[in-house]
């Protein structure tokens, strides 16, 4: 059984780790106190940035020798492989620990193995303290190991009956601006911002964050088949990096000068552009979490393919009674076949509701999208 | 100020009151206690059914002579006028209460006058304890009395992305049974439940209250211009009374040997028939009430019109991607028409979400619906 310290510490720990997402890919977040002897705090740290040192390093820093005899509290099993720092069971080992607390196990083969070298090292080791606080904080990475593609998380905004613009088109602004603030902090946590080329044509977005201090921008991705994207477009600037995805005999001549902006080819589906193949190529630029900003018809064929894995809905008490909805094709036809969710939390954000849902039975991907 | 003791029985006479829901059109729902001379409570009762007893009435029986010199907490101001029953203002004076406190007052020309009676009689009066509490109770009358016409309260049932049903039609059950049951409870507490013709070819409802004791049948109400309704629908058995709305030139002799049918003829709008004939002819039978249960078409008539009080949406978490919208066209072709609510209470049934919201400015019911 855990200690009242050491169940307060792992929650610190946790609330440590929060503070490196978005900045970490493709690495997890992770936090870690380190209780001395006495059970005080000798030290605590977080994974700051993907090549920095990890939480571990950190917080044994910051404890010095108080941490010999002591207790490290850790989110995510300590790592057992020498990457761009050295591994972290040799560090906890040297700093003369006497126990480790875990939260969630590391479930990559390059990583796992650091629990059983410390108890290897004489060292008490334990495993699932707070597991499922740990666990949300690093849903998208744990998920992204797991499904071997980044965590999809898609974002929508739309009236209480289902529409994101009116008749017209028009649609600024539906939601509040506690909604629009709220999609910054999404947009902060996530690796890469991901449209379609209908967003880019109607809205132009701009997809960087704003008004939040020292974010990791995102990379934004425009699924655009035949690069009709025109350089002055907003998407283009300097602000984030970007990349265009477009289909294999696309011109991407005009896109050729711009700093910072990156076109990958990909294969054809029915229509646009094959999702597996996209995130397959963002996982392997390291892109462990993204939001998926739309539109509907995007939308509906990331669902198709089973490759949304999170909904976060902002809900407006408005109503249109016309316009385009939240949400096009999914290739559901019949009630059955509908995407059934379990939602997981419900907040009132300024006059909005935010909806965060999973679904139920997560659809394998799909062979084609 | 009002004593703890009389704030707790107020606080008992809204309870008491809302036990009245659906039960006493044309009439309020009132509930009263009586505390004696040292602050205990001597009796209590509500207005249970139009001709029944007043709520005051009941409670004056139970409390018989400890009502000497005590006090009378009534939700609504006593009533002053020899309806079915007599002036509550004289039962009150006649028992001999030495003040009497009521929440709200009453807005209707014929009942008013009651607080003044009592005054004058060398009775203690004063109003506004718990005021918003003995409103909301009295939410429909009150605004029934102050529009001239009935409280609206549309319902509907949707998916996140705004689908009243999938592509093919078919909607067997998007909602859950918590849901479901909480519609018969919005029946049961309306006076009239009104849909469209579309709704009853396409659902054969049923429309009366199943699974709840000791209810007051609402009146079904089909909007049904050209009188499609066939003898065999459900909407004209005998487990509620009926109304069916048709135009001046109609064709009923199908509808006339049918016991508890009734046919009413409206003047007709651009589709189907007018909104506000509907709404006075309801007036005019005692309906204070109507639960508006759709389908899309027919709410956004009655939101064009002006005519929805309150809106309650039952959103289940589930997506769909296609199929008809839960609300068609109610006149709005741009963002800056947009129909906007404040929502009042979100409350969690079973795995769905109810978003209970009123429409912020209430639009004056227009010329034409
Ligand atoms: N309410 C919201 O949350 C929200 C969010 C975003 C956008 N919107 C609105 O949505 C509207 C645009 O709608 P939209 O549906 O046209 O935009 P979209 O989903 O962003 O773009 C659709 C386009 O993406 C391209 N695409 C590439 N690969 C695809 C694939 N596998 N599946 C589907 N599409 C693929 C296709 O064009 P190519 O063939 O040219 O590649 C397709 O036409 C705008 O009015 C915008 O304001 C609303
Ligand atoms: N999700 C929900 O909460 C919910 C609730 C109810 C129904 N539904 C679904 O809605 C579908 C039916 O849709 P719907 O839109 O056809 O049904 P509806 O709104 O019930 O019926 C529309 C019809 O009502 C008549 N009507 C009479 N006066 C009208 C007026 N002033 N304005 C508009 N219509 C008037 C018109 O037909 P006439 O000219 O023949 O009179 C009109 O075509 C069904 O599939 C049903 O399952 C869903």
């Amino acid at each position: 059984m855990a200690t009242a310290a050491e169940a307060h510490a792992m929650r610190r720990a946790v609330a440590l780790a929060a503070r490196g997402l978005g900045h970490t890919s493709p690495n997890p977040v992770v936090g870690c106190v380190i209780l001395d002897a006495g059970g005080r705090v000798a030290g605590e740290g977080w994974h700051q940035r993907a090549g920095g040192p990890h939480a571990e390093v950190h917080a044994l820093r910051a404890a010095g020798e108080r941490a010999r005899g002591g207790t490290a509290l850790v989110t995510l099993e300590p790592c057992d492989h020498s990457g761009r720092t050295g591994p972290c069971s040799q560090a906890l080992i040297s700093a003369g620990v006497a126990r480790v607390r875990y939260a969630v196990a590391d479930p990559t083969a390059q990583a796992r193995g650091g629990a059983a070298t410390l108890a290897a090292a004489g060292i008490e080791v334990a495993a699932g303290l707070l597991a499922q606080e740990a666990e949300a904080v690093n849903e998208p990475w744990l998920t992204a190991m797991r499904r071997g593609r980044p965590f999809v998380l898609w974002k929508y905004a739309a009236t209480l009956d289902g529409r994101s613009a009116a008749a017209d088109g028009t649609s600024r602004w539906i939601t509040s601006p506690a909604s629009r603030a709220d999609v910054h902090r999404l947009r902060a946590e996530a690796d890469a911002v991901v449209v379609g080329s209908g967003t880019l044509r109607a809205d132009d977005p701009h997809l960087a964050v704003r008004g939040r201090e020292g974010v990791t921008q995102p990379l934004r991705v425009v699924l655009d088949t035949r690069a009709t994207v025109k350089p002055g477009a907003r998407v283009l600037d300097d602000a984030a990096p970007t990349l265009i995805a477009v289909a294999e005999d696309a011109d991407t001549a005009h896109l050729r000068r711009l700093p910072g902006v990156r076109t990958v080819r990909l294969p054809r589906a029915g229509t646009g552009l094959r999702i597996p193949a996209l995130l397959a190529e963002l996982h392997g630029r390291g892109v462990r979490s993204v939001l998926l900003e739309g539109g509907p018809t995007l939308a509906g064929a990331f669902l198709a393919a089973g490759a949304v894995d999170k909904v976060v809905g902002y809900l407006a008490p408005v109503l249109l009674g016309a316009g385009p909805a939240a949400l096009a094709d999914a290739g559901i036809t019949t009630i059955t076949q509908a995407l059934r969710l379990e939602t997981t939390d419900v907040t009132r954000l300024g006059p909005d509701l935010r909806v965060t849902a999973t679904p139920t039975a997560p659809a394998p991907l799909a062979e084609e999208n």
